[in-house]
């Protein structure tokens, strides 16, 4: 199943340079294990801001829960989920679909 | 450029099904179009509702409009466009994009 | 999967007392044939108001789409969905999720 | 009487990891005592989100007012309470209900 | 149990000023009912709109919903529920709610 | 004249356990002192938050404002007061209601 | 008593131009009357929109309510009233609000 | 003084395409009319929606109105007007705002 | 020109007594400073909230934004400015409005 | 490609009149390049705020974020784009938009 994700990040205040950068490292290595694993599919930077839309594949929404919790700036994270359904004209709709 | 495009549809009280029916069928047609040209990549249906996201992809927004603007459902539509920007964690990205 | 599903209810104003009689009936038989098939699981009244929240249970967002739509009220529904993943305090859940 | 509630928690910014842990463990043994007693039915995480979905049952609002402030992460919580009426088609409804 | 209760009112355009003044005698008729009965304990009107808050007694939701239902006016009304507990310092409140 | 006033309460973060008990018990004292002198007549919790609703009397706003200020919680309070007419079908109205 | 009041005008689609004219000359002859008697102290226009901010005066809200009511275009609009109380600044205040 | 001027249209049901057509001619006329004068400075589209936003100039607040409400489309508008002050590093700002 | 001015204060959590008593006396001196020059019309306090709604006037929004920013509590303030046109009825107009 | 893009500033509670002074000096230079690049088109001042309008130029959205991610005061930003088609009838449009 797909999801589309809205990431909001907010650093806390008094978080020093180091930190941030220390946590930035981390958080591409994992973004990279999820696009291994195919759970990220895609990811957009929403201009001017510190917020993403991301396209997300997982079994359910417990999946989809664990793998963006694993993210190192999780908790720094204001995350809306929107569960997606089959669109019949989706050009990579598998073939049952057209009969909805 | 891509953009993230919300669509709800709202059909007139009063339409007939035959009318209904026919636009529907015109709007696949546009559809598929719209994906041979590649303007129109993903489609996803919200749950519940008469509402779809969609990744589509246009020179500017002025081409999208006008791409939008020809579906013929376009009339009955409330879009909503997310313009957006390459994120340096996108699997697809170009290279140049990872020094940004 | 669960989902916790509002589905807020607009009759369309020239509608004859026959006709909402005739679709009210044809509901409550479509809803007691989505309990006989476990997808609609509860489903409870907002006071005072033409709106239900109801929790639905189904493979992903594609079928729980197609189970809601095929409600004979879908067309005067405005239907918000919200995914739901397993809670580690949820006394229904099965015991793998207490690891999580 | 049952209500639908909803919880945001919101951990203060300085809180130590010993002092977070200490607190989660008293609130998994005070759910548990709330499930014993009936009056947390059930519990749903909104994935991405440090929310919940719970349904609650309780004599009325000043009883669920006591349950859920007795819970220990109330400080750090935003709740809101929808009150559930039941619905003619809810499966588990009492007979008399099919009347209404 | 109390609720406070805002009812706005939207008449339909086309209803004619008799029908109007029919329904409007049959609400003032079943309101001094529901007064009688304990159920409508005060009514307040939103200055410059067709608006009421209300305060209401009803053993549950359900309840609250079969009375606020039983108004001639109800197909016109779009209502918001509050639900009400018992507050420390309310004057009314009875002896038990001091030890909350 | 009446007023229905919405009060939330957000105590600052740094508060030590005696400071918001001493406030507490002050904020009691002047209730009884306001419940008295007939200016807050009604005051009920919103169930699962820091939240009250409340009748008041007043003989204006600036009189409501003053009394409302007069709360050691008042620094801490976010205040929404809604002005309330008499409604022809409120049970306590005075007679001369009734021919408006 | 001064409120700040604003006013959203929406006419009726299919109202004749003769009707919205009448309905306008008697609205002016109003508008002096209220201005006359010193409920209606200010007018002013929204640029750009069917939309006003006045400031009234009044004994209260009831008397407000009336004020608004007689209007003749009072069933097509949509008002907002705000309570004022004088401010310590204000330079027409009576003396004794200095003190407060 | 300039504005920044946001219009969203909204055709009436039942209008003929004749009428759209002539109505619709006569914006054009008018809107060149307006940029001759320099009132309407700049004008653009917003992809996807019947909406625009726009540069305007006017003396003040009622000059601005004037002009709006003479656009033939301004029965079917929803205006919203945004005042705006001189900016210190606006590249057009007349020498004396460096100052402010 | 006019303008309706809405000010919400919400003053900084460490700030001393004394400090917040030195700012408000200057605030004070500055507003009869702005009434004198006819910038400051009217003031009026929302009952039970540190806001206010002003009628403020000058000569554009740049001349405005210049007195309001000249407020010892600027830093402290959220500011909301309506533009306002002379309204037809409005008793303080000048002849030459009547004719619009 | 034009945007209009809004900004509003939030400087962080503890920071000291030197730090904000020096970078308040390293935004109006690093705004001149960016107007001298022809990025940073217009700036306006929202009266009584500490938020701006501005009209930005840039091939797409990914060099509109490095623009304005490239300033001072970026990291103190709430930033929110608007993307803009041509429109019809705007003056500065090319030949080629007539036909649209």
């Amino acid at each position: 199943m797909e999801f589309l994700v809205n990431i909001r990040i907010k650093w806390p205040e008094g978080m020093s340079a180091q930190e941030l950068e220390r946590i930035s490292v981390e958080e591409r290595h994992k973004a990279r294990e999820l696009q291994a694993s195919g759970h990220m599919v895609r990811m957009w930077r929403v201009p001017g801001r510190r917020e993403n839309w991301g396209l997300w594949r997982a079994a359910d929404a417990t999946e989809l829960h664990a793998k963006i919790a694993s993210l190192p700036v999780f908790p720094f994270m204001d995350v809306t989920v929107h569960p997606l359904a089959w669109h019949p004209v989706d050009p990579t709709r598998p073939a049952e679909i057209d009969a909805c």
